[in-house]
């Protein structure tokens, strides 16, 4: 199995376009709520679910850490519903995703996202399960529950790819 | 205007079931997923979106600190969507309810909210606005767009309500 060195990139607008929206502060229309209290940075980014009697659920995720380096041997894909993670304890975390080819993911691409940024990835982008770092941390987690298959998984058969490092 | 002061409860599920849900580790279904790594703490909430074109969005409400004592004049409503408030720098914040009365909020109910519990105020349940403390705080929060009128305000006509003391 051929072993490939994914560089890291760091998590902007322009280069997560592709793929979903980041949730982070500064990135959208700031309103001035409750006497001006409050700033509602607002939709920072939009559930999107599709098919049988879709529900938009609120789950926590607490993930162990990942070690580096780290192989990627695979990616997955939910058909029906966009999925955001929003770090709960302020730790960075990798973000691994790929363009699609065809109903195949293109090599992946890989991001330092930091402990202030969440992602949406939205409906059916390929993405890497979650890739906590450091320690046990927490994410609010934004996705779809309802009837229907929502997962697609898919194992690289000929490379995987390695996060040595992860300085952008 | 007579002041009434407002004992602070702890937040548990009990408590809160009138209101909405709280999003807490511990509290769901788990699963485990991801080769095990990851725990899913499952549909803690859920959103809840009605009317023209409803869609779901996440924001991050950016807010200063409130200071004790304060005083609560008012509560609104969303009769068109729940609204989810998840602290994301693990701050205790207050959260302040009222039963309905044929369209006219209750003597409202306090709680102590503790960093990593979140709340999903169900649609159309008297809510104050967010009331963090200590310092200015960041929550991610998932809410309603689309259109049509979707806040109702209730200013309390005889009483207001203080809150002096955080300790429950």
């Amino acid at each position: 199995m051929e072993l490939i060195n994914l560089p890291v990139r760091a998590l902007t607008p322009e280069n997560f376009a592709p793929f979903g929206d980041i949730i982070e502060t500064g990135l959208g229309e700031v309103k001035l709520i409750n006497w001006d209290i409050t700033e509602r940075h607002h939709a920072l980014a939009k559930a999107d679910v599709i098919g049988e009697e879709p529900q938009v659920l609120m789950n926590i995720f607490r993930s162990k850490p990942w070690q580096l380096p780290l192989t990627i041997k695979m990616v997955e894909r939910h058909p029906l519903g966009s999925q955001a993670f929003m770090p709960l304890n302020g730790r960075d975390y990798l973000v691994v995703v790929a363009e699609d080819n065809n109903g195949v993911p293109h090599q992946p691409v890989a991001f330092l996202a930091r402990g202030n940024q969440g992602v949406n990835y939205h409906r059916n982008v390929w993405h890497h399960p979650l890739l906590a770092l450091d320690e046990t941390s927490d994410f609010l987690v934004v996705d779809r529950g309802g009837a229907g298959n929502n997962l697609e998984e898919y194992y690289f058969p000929q490379q995987n790819f390695t996060i040595s490092d992860r300085e952008i």
